[in-house]
């Protein structure tokens, strides 16, 4: 088999058996194929795409580049739960515990935030003595003990995405359904679950820019799990602003606290999400029986403080502070040097966010990161005061900046300033949630 | 300026600009742009295309990015010919010394045959004494004072296509129009060339497997031509046979002597399509007005014999032993060890033929390299007796194979019989022209 004669298959609109995409994968981790080879093939796989077997295929190839997680020794569904990537998106940290608290079995790998977008891992470290680096065996231990643990990547997981994602970024071919979800499709796998939640994330502050791309990637992970005989359920979900009203990592945890604590409206766009998402994974798991029936389950979660226990005896087992897990200890977490509202310069309607330009103005004060090396600083970030829709004063506040290095202030301020379009008119608001797909 | 944005831009069907298009070329040949850069943009020119304005840059850029050659100070027009490659295709020997014998001016530089496809220079070579490396002063020279010189490739001429052309190999992108038509173009530019005549062949034996690919690709190099203030015409011509009834080197200059010396009748495929070129040559030369007229000329410098003569005093100039070019000189040039001849095993029709499997009969007896490094025995190959239509009997000779070493024998014969289809009835023949592209 020559790896020419398979790029030129692809060029052609031939489709990729398994035996030969395993040797593309294999041989590309192996240095066999060379990187000049793979992004051209990868290119051609960007602009003539790749069917749901192929897609398929090369989610089981990735997957089995390297390390994966036995969990089957753990008792009942093991439950997982992804997002494509966000900005104030916090709902791992709220469904995971919630899901555990109405008896299901949550064991997670969650990432790092990168460039705009946040990373659970990050958020769960803004609690002092956590430590997300836990061998495989303890993690396992704490899932058997609580129920749920969320702990950073372990092991030598799909090192084919490590070495594709690298080599995507900079050849232009990031933006594929097929690539995009045999990436993901590959992590989850390899991490064990037996039923997956998808989250698929578009709009202004997501990677999926389109409804239609959007929806396209949710059908292909939930066909793709029917061929590797995992249940998975897609939801597509609004991400033309924030999800929550926190963007910053020790904020976001404190507004998950919050939502867990009961202050949290429903209707709310976090909670309501957060709702979906809990009540598709309580269904995987066979805990509830219809959709009613889990989100009144995972509602007394909340109203009994059971979820929030889960939260604090996961943070326990990690070794953090539990203590601090309240809604006092979650403002300590968060205090900085300056509280810097952020002024709407005319009064009208919000009618518009640009939601990656507000995961960039959090990142340019320390919560975030431009390269994998940066450090984060996990109490800085922001809040804001206004979704979409909202009516605003001129020199009303649209948000308040934490701040402790003032460096970029002036940025992120002139940032925050572009990222929110105020109209003299209300528009339509977009939905929260666009598909549930099956 | 990043790689990765230009990438994107065509990724997204967007245009690159001159200067984005310089960037990239200049970038790849100095080694700042990695070949796995280069590939996934060449995969997405291969599959999103460019259009005129963008390939005439990138045959400048490429131009640029080496040695050119200045022939302004040779008198008239400078006129060259090139062919996409084929099977038996030795229009260069006849047309270039025909054309000088009509008073034009034919400074040429020619390639090696690769796989199945001949090339000038392995031709030439098979006159003793021949020396086609020539520095450019003395290749002036020549011109100067015979009116013709074919010689290799010299310098450093478009380093860009030789990188290009290399990566573009192993990675799948080698059938694109705007990359092919840049390739010829650059080196055709470099050559110093003021009017040039493009002979792209298609068919079975050529590189464009579709007559449409094929006018693509000749309307294409005619409309950059106009951009790049060159006169280039484009014919598209048949390669669904061997053009001329010889495939081998010495075996080719053989039937190139026998036409300049007469023995070729009007009609004949290679009689004909040289005519096609020398009179595209010969118009743009400005030394006739009409194609009757430069037809006429081409005509009476056969039957003057005053082509075979610049034949002979250009092979004179490179060193080559010119007394061997007469009918019997050539015969000796391709006295072989054994004749064989290639019965038909049936009665019939000859109606196909594979010519690029001709091509690599005619490889494995020796003519041909497989490889750069491979040597090549000047006298071998093979010499049909049948045309595409021809009536041939049970065991009659489809073709004579040349033959010294018997190594590969057997693979040369039954390549052969693959080759021509004989079947009951005759079909349509292909025309010999396709179009004539100003």
């Amino acid at each position: 088999m020559r790896m020419v004669d398979l790029i030129e298959k692809k060029v052609n609109c031939e489709e990729l058996s398994s035996g030969e995409i395993h040797f593309i994968v294999d041989g590309f981790v192996n240095g066999e194929i060379p990187d000049y080879q793979m992004s051209a093939l990868l290119m051609a796989i960007v602009l003539n795409d790749m069917n749901e077997r192929e897609a398929a295929d090369l989610t089981l190839s990735m997957m089995r580049s390297g390390d994966t997680v036995d969990l089957s020794d753990l008792p009942g569904v093991k439950v997982d739960k992804h997002s494509s990537g966000g900005v104030g998106d916090t709902t791992t940290l709220v469904v995971a515990p919630l899901v555990a608290a109405c008896g299901g079995t949550v064991a997670k790998m969650s990432g790092r935030g990168l460039a705009f977008s946040g990373g659970t891992i990050d958020k769960l470290e803004s609690i002092p003595g956590v430590n997300i680096a836990q061998p495989i065996e303890r993690f396992k231990e704490i899932v058997r003990k609580t129920g749920v643990c969320v702990i950073g990547q372990t092991g030598n997981l799909v090192p084919a995405d490590k070495k594709m994602y690298a080599l995507r970024d900079v050849t232009g071919t990031v933006q594929s359904v097929p690539l995009i979800a045999a990436s993901i499709m590959s992590k989850k796998l390899a991490a064990g679950a037996d039923a997956i939640v998808l989250d698929v994330k578009v709009g202004s502050g997501a990677f999926m820019k389109t409804v239609d791309d959007a929806k396209r990637l949710a059908e292909l992970m939930v066909k793709m799990g029917k061929l590797l005989k995992r249940e998975v359920v897609a939801v597509v979900t609004d991400m033309n602003q924030p999800l929550g009203l926190s963007v910053g990592n020790a904020l976001e945890f404190r507004e998950a606290v919050q939502l867990l604590a009961g202050k949290v409206p429903e209707g709310d766009a976090l909670y309501e999400v957060c709702m979906l998402l809990g009540t598709q994974m309580l269904l995987l798991s066979n805990l509830a029986e219809s959709d009613e029936q889990a989100r009144s389950m995972l509602k007394r979660a909340v109203d009994s403080g059971a979820g929030l226990d889960k939260l604090r005896a996961m943070i326990h087992e990690l070794g953090g502070d539990e203590s601090l897990l309240t809604l006092a200890g979650m403002d300590s977490l968060c205090a900085v040097k300056r509280l810097v509202p952020v002024l709407a310069k005319e009064g009208g309607f919000v009618i518009g966010m640009q939601a990656e330009l507000i995961g960039r103005a959090a990142q340019v004060l320390g919560a975030g990161r431009a390269t994998k090396e940066d450090a984060i600083d996990p109490a800085v970030g922001l809040v804001m005061h206004k979704r979409v829709g909202d009516r605003i004063e001129q020199n009303e506040a649209i948000c308040t900046l934490y701040v402790n290095d003032e460096t970029n202030l002036d940025d992120a301020i002139q940032t925050m300033l572009e990222a929110v379009e105020i109209g003299k008119r209300p528009e339509t608001i977009t939905p929260m949630v666009y598909a549930v797909v099956r």
